[in-house]
């Protein structure tokens, strides 16, 4: 059609001259008011000039983002691996630290994202924006795999591109005026999303605590939970277990006494459930298995060490229609007005690899990897058991924490890596509660794992 | 390895046992301390029970979010449609509304996305966490293309899960007390999210404006330009070219000014550019292109209405390293903490998506699909100009704007769904300076289109 051509023209010629970067320097030249070369000169100085501008927004900083430590932990345990990598070129460096996982992800579960990549080439598969809770057969695949017979239905199953980004999304979506309590040591986004939101006061240097926040110290003294009859009540409770870093999974009567802690206190406890199906003993996988948590609490879970989806990101939360806050709002409806606002769903493909990931042969194929890091995890242990180190965690978590008494963790961390080239994670950077330990991941390659073990034994023999 | 099959039947019973609905019921019932019929009963019991409950936490609402009104505009728009669903269930109703994509992904894209996909099984192809900020050869792809000889490097670039969630994540990132600018009509997420950011007062219904806000009117009078002369100072200044829902595109000399207006009030600019490949003339397609925008500007875009990405998640953002704030601190150290502790990247598979849509196959086949719905919007232009209506934008947008004089835009809207079955947006739901206006998309099938125009031709004639 004449149309069809005269558009088709318009836009070639349009879209190529701002796509192809020759063409697009002349062409904006030419609409430049200002010589071709002067723009030139004005916007393609070299670096150290530009660093050198002086003009400063009249826009100040953010004084939440003022209060913040230092760099998030894992960006910081990667630069001082890359530092050490430069001190040490040809060193066979293995990474046991940031918790990435390393196995491939099962070819039941990737075809069935190649499909759905495929199939968005073709009038029939193409999709555009999903509703932004999820893909309603995911959503009701969650629901009957992960909480049947629980009374959480597909409604309130809403899924994410993973459980840290719904955690800030809650943050934003509870505000700046709540209390918060996390275990000390602890997943360090809880506390990092909380002075972002300007939950909290300043970080206290001697004590290693942001103020208004309650450490609720998790230590072997008391099992790795916390003495509630110690704890002040807070709006919010962040608890996780299998707990990243301990490695320890709360008990179901442990978990009765929080439910009931929360109940009796108003709070909302926040449980991160994204190592459940690491759990080999009878623990609880879901703080939903408590009665009465559906009135109390919301919970966050991932595909990411499940299924090796740290780099696909797909994770969902749970928010129980029964949660309503002290108007009688449901929290529901305010978490589901964030999603709508402030995210778009997750990736339609990442979504199909969640549901093949559910279905049954996805579900035996995770199995089959979390059974391979747990065999990992089990190598760990004996490894620093034998070497006379007390260990914890470990049997319901890809995480082995070693203690170290009396020393510090970034002092331990920095001698692992110095002198066997292992990367791990310093317990202090969990919280003070995790000072004197370091967190060893399971994660890896078995070869790495067994060679890791191996210099380990050559430094702490 | 005896050390193998032990953990693997460990762990295929105690999955088992989690991942089996009826083995999970029976497992948990055994460990629970209460009997299992109590447990049944109390969490199994009918939802209409459930929903009786009386207990609420005592954490108060987050008064933001109460400030909102209604749901965000378009599911508010969707669930309309579903309903008109139900009152006419054998209508065919097209959608021209919410500004979804309708065209298949072409298939160098979706066979890029499909190849990662595979490769995720294979231990040279896997891949885990990425840097939360993308992976380096899609930031640099971005750079080369889109701003290269503009002084953007791909240190600059933030790739992401889509320009509405980055927006979010800037609101976070500047926090609660900056003051705010947006177009008025605009995209629904500037406003709202920095209503819940608390950045605003409260909803003024008598003007249908949030306190705190400075809307700066686009009219046809002002050429849909603000009269920077009456516009107040604020921290942050939202700016759409090509704009949503207008269509219209700011010319090189109007950015310079808004450059200028910024740089006087030390304000800095968020400026989306998610349509800039709609530019059929020589209007900028990037605010870098006016010189001095790097240190007043960030500006954010997406693969959505380029490749179809709108399910599949892919923008990026551009934050220069000579953004300052008052004090001196860098905006993008800030905004790359937000991206490490709030996000963890996008999907590694939406990441290879982008970057087959930056090969030069990708950039040709983006072209034609920009060219249909480019051809879309020159025929319900056509069309609604041969009914004597005023109809704006289009040209170097995928949208049109209709002006009905003196009528309600919910009015409008709701004649055209009841009697042509064809959904669009109502302007006024992107500001009172929309009231009297309705955008019709122009993202559908060709066929859907022609048949839109010849019901509105019925409706209008």
């Amino acid at each position: 059609m004449a149309l069809q051509n005269h558009l088709s023209t318009a836009i070639a010629s349009s879209s190529s001259a701002f796509l192809a970067p020759s063409n697009l320097g002349s062409s904006r030249a030419s609409n430049a008011s200002v010589p071709a070369k002067k723009t030139g000169a004005v916007r393609c100085v070299a670096v150290p000039h530009e660093e050198k501008t002086t003009y400063k927004t009249k826009v100040s900083r953010n004084a939440n983002m003022a209060k913040l430590q230092a760099g998030y932990l894992f960006p910081e345990i990667a630069r001082r691996k890359a530092t050490h990598l430069q001190k040490y070129p040809d060193a066979k460096v293995i990474s046991l630290g940031i918790g990435d996982t390393t196995e491939p992800i099962p070819d039941v579960i990737t075809s069935g994202m190649a499909k759905r990549s495929y199939a968005l080439s073709t009038l029939e598969g193409y999709s555009g924006y999903g509703a932004e809770q999820g893909e309603k057969p995911l959503r009701a695949a969650i629901a009957s795999t992960f909480y049947r017979d629980l009374g959480i239905g597909e409604e309130d199953i809403f899924v994410s591109d993973g459980a840290k980004c719904d955690i800030s999304r809650l943050q934003v979506a509870f505000g700046s005026h709540v209390t918060m309590a996390v275990q000390d040591p602890s997943y360090p986004a809880y506390v990092d999303s909380s002075v972002i939101m300007g939950q909290t006061g300043l970080f206290q240097e001697d004590i290693g605590k942001y103020a208004k926040i309650e450490y609720m110290k998790c230590t072997p003294e008391n099992g790795f939970f916390p003495d509630l009859s110690t704890v002040a009540r807070t709006d919010i409770i962040f608890f996780c277990s299998p707990n990243n870093p301990t490695g320890s999974a709360a008990t179901r009567e442990q978990l009765k006494r929080l439910v009931k802690f929360a109940k009796d206190n108003g709070s909302i406890i926040v449980y991160d459930s994204a190592y459940a199906l690491y759990v080999s003993d009878d623990n609880p996988r879901s703080i939903f298995e408590i009665p009465g948590a559906k009135e109390v609490a919301l919970e966050t879970s991932s595909f990411s060490k499940y299924a090796g989806f740290t780099g696909v990101r797909l994770g969902w939360t749970v928010v129980p229609k029964e949660l309503l806050f002290s108007d009688g709002f449901p929290v529901a409806k305010d978490f589901s007005r964030i999603v709508c606002t402030c995210f778009n769903g997750a990736s339609n493909i990442a979504q199909a690899g969640g549901l093949a990931c559910l279905s049954p042969e996805g579900l035996s194929a995770m199995r089959e990897v979390i059974g391979f890091y747990k065999e990992n995890t089990e190598i760990i242990m004996d490894t620093f058991s034998s070497l006379g180190f007390k260990v914890y965690g470990g049997k319901n978590a890809p995480y082995v924490w070693v203690h170290f008494p009396g020393r510090s963790s970034w002092d331990v961390f920095s001698e692992i890596l110095e002198k066997t080239h292992v990367v791990t994670t310093p317990g202090s950077g969990f919280g003070p509660g995790g000072e004197g330990f370091v967190r060893v991941s399971a994660f890896g390659h078995r070869d790495n794992i067994l060679e890791a073990c191996r210099r380990f034994k050559q430094l702490y023999k």
